[in-house]
């Protein structure tokens, strides 16, 4: 914009800016938004060239402020100390590039970092997101490449009875084209529900990456919610609870496998340019999800060629249901190796509770003599493994 | 679910709860993210039958803890009290049914409501929602009714050298037509972006029950980042800042506008079923939305049946822009009444900061004897207005 000059003595770029300034001032408080507590611009969190990264929080009432973050060991958390401004400050060593999240506890309260528009939603909790650059998280990075259409998705669950919602990704050129897609069913873990594939596992952004680079063909990715008394995230729960409406659970039964198949395959074959086929069907989860894909997929000999267990196996924790899992691996292993099928991945963490489940799960498949492949990390039930998992099992589909 | 007794003495269904939550629980902490503090089950905010509110915060080491919600006046605020016992309480006068938001002050550091899960963003900084149902927010309520599709979608903007994002409502039924719809193109307001009238305004609910009513036809509402500079709202902006990425602002020109017309409606309507006729587009948008929707509608007569001005008018403060818009509507205005046009609203509260502009503004219509619907609310710069312009310009539309 030119600086011009009006009335002689003012200019106009400068009145301008102020305008804007005061432009948005006013709304935020004509907003019947009162103003939050004058404080400082502050950067936070700020990552040095050698990842180490400081966090830093203004209040001069404060006495105590803790920062806990995902990087940590599970019960550890690291003090801010506070300089005589007010100001809160702590730098932690060295991360690895990662995609991590991290709340502050200030006298007692959890809250998000104030200084960081990024945050996370795990179940009912707020954490403020911090990303690491570097190789290990390039994958997952947001970036200038082509970005599919996420699209919230209504549909009618026949079968739970439930008007539920899920995320349709669709790649980016879909709508360019008259080609059809294949797709991948993925499936979240307990206590979350459709949003968590595509925020704490960021899988758009790793699908968009995986196609854009030639690594994974193009395909539509659907996210559903796994908790089969439940319509939507609590976000967008009704305001006034009626029947149709519950908190988080019911996934560990059949009837949300059930209805992946009753209700959520045929409303997005019939809805999307779709190859309606086992040769272009892939279906994968993590933990609670991991479980419901077994249950669908081995329960439908001749739906999926590709298969992918991200951290659960078979637990002898869930009684009755794995007596049911179990009898369906010795009835039909046999029959989805008749039929055909391309892709059995199984996946987990050294550290992760569920390892000997897992074991038990590569047993029975051994028993079968049912070809799979298996990826076991470091660590333990995490994200970062998830979205190694799916980086990994994604570039296997459809090829 | 049944309850079976295996082992003789061990009750399964008891079993079974006590694995989900240990299930909920390790996944917490495998998942690096340690536990919260220990905190009782609260409940906040809570609703009395007679609408006062109670907020309630647990917290033994907080000595101030201070309410702060946009139903107060500017500057005003509400200490909550503590027990015996660390918990913090106060409990507000009744309020008007609304959608409202509110954050505490803890100690001087603005949080969330850690046991609210429904939160809003406003640019850069998070607040806990509260919805209190009753007639007067009964249309902007979510529902038990046909919801549309909510989709982000990616385009690149010629005219702005930007690849971009906006979201793109299509009404429940889209997909299960052929039919073509009409299109409503909805502008956000300074600060804002591409979410804003999705979460704060809850325009795609208002459409939802407008639709589900009978109220306003089926169509598909376009809620573009007006923001010139920007590719999408800071949630998704690339981790690794790059050239093709700035803060907001750079809305205060006439290069969004263009863009609209040269980038969006194109875009719009060869990717989906349109109806791509002036008489099935309408513009409309608030505050600097208002100014873009003012820019757009005026500059190109012939373009738009229905044009919405929320909460801005001709203001003076503006220089340059508005000799420009001035000269606009001078030139344009009798163009636009001999191409013919239907609907020109203009909303505005009583107590608005703008309210002087949008009377030249009407006086610049009356000066051309060009017809128009005035509607004056009372309040001022709030979203409360601009659901209320929503919820009554959308059932003119297209009919």
């Amino acid at each position: 914009m030119k600086s011009i000059k009006i009335k002689s003595t003012i200019n106009f770029q400068k009145l301008f800016s102020m305008w804007i300034l005061a432009f948005v001032l006013v709304l935020s408080i004509q907003a019947q938004r009162p103003a939050a507590p004058r404080v400082p611009r502050i950067v936070s969190p700020e990552i040095s060239a050698d990842n180490k990264v400081t966090f830093r929080l203004f209040s001069k009432e404060a006495t105590s402020v803790i920062l806990t973050g995902d990087w940590m060991a599970a019960g550890v958390s690291q003090p801010l100390v506070k300089n005589d401004t007010g100001l809160w400050t702590t730098t932690t060593a060295p991360l690895k590039p990662e995609f991590y999240n991290y709340y502050f506890t200030v006298n007692g309260v959890r809250a998000i970092d104030p200084s960081n528009p990024k945050i996370l939603r795990d179940g009912s909790r707020y954490s403020s997101a911090l990303f690491i650059p570097g190789t290990e998280s390039d994958g997952y990075a947001i970036k200038d490449v082509p970005h599919g259409t996420v699209a919230k998705v209504w549909y009618n669950s026949t079968s739970l009875k439930l008007y539920r919602r899920m995320y349709v990704y669709t790649p980016a050129g879909y709508e360019d084209t008259s080609n059809k897609y294949p797709v991948l069913y993925l499936l979240h873990g307990g206590g979350g529900d459709e949003d968590q594939w595509t925020t704490l596992a960021r899988a758009t952004y790793i699908m968009d990456n995986l196609i854009a680079g030639g690594k994974a063909k193009p395909m539509i990715v659907v996210m559903t919610n796994g908790n089969a008394n439940q319509t939507s995230a609590v976000t967008d729960w009704p305001d006034v609870t009626d029947k149709n409406i519950s908190g988080s659970g019911g996934g560990m039964t059949e009837e949300f496998p059930n209805s992946i198949v009753k209700d959520v395959i045929p409303y997005v074959e019939k809805h999307y340019r779709v190859l309606a086929n086992k040769e272009n069907r892939a279906i994968a989860g993590l933990s609670m999800g991991a479980l419901q894909t077994q249950i669908t997929s081995v329960n439908n000999p001749g739906m999926f060629d590709y298969t992918g267990v991200f951290s659960i196996g078979i637990q002898t924790e869930f009684g009755d249901l794995t007596t049911r899992l179990t009898k369906a691996y010795d009835e039909n292993l046999d029959k989805i190796k008749k039929s055909g099928y391309k892709v059995f991945f199984v996946g987990v963490g050294k550290d992760d509770f569920v390892y000997e489940g897992v074991q038990l799960l590569r047993k029975k498949l051994d028993e079968h003599s049912f070809k799979y492949i298996y990826r076991e990390t470091s660590g333990g039930h995490t994200w970062a493994n998830w979205r190694i998992y799916l980086s990994e099992f994604a570039p296997m589909l459809f090829k």
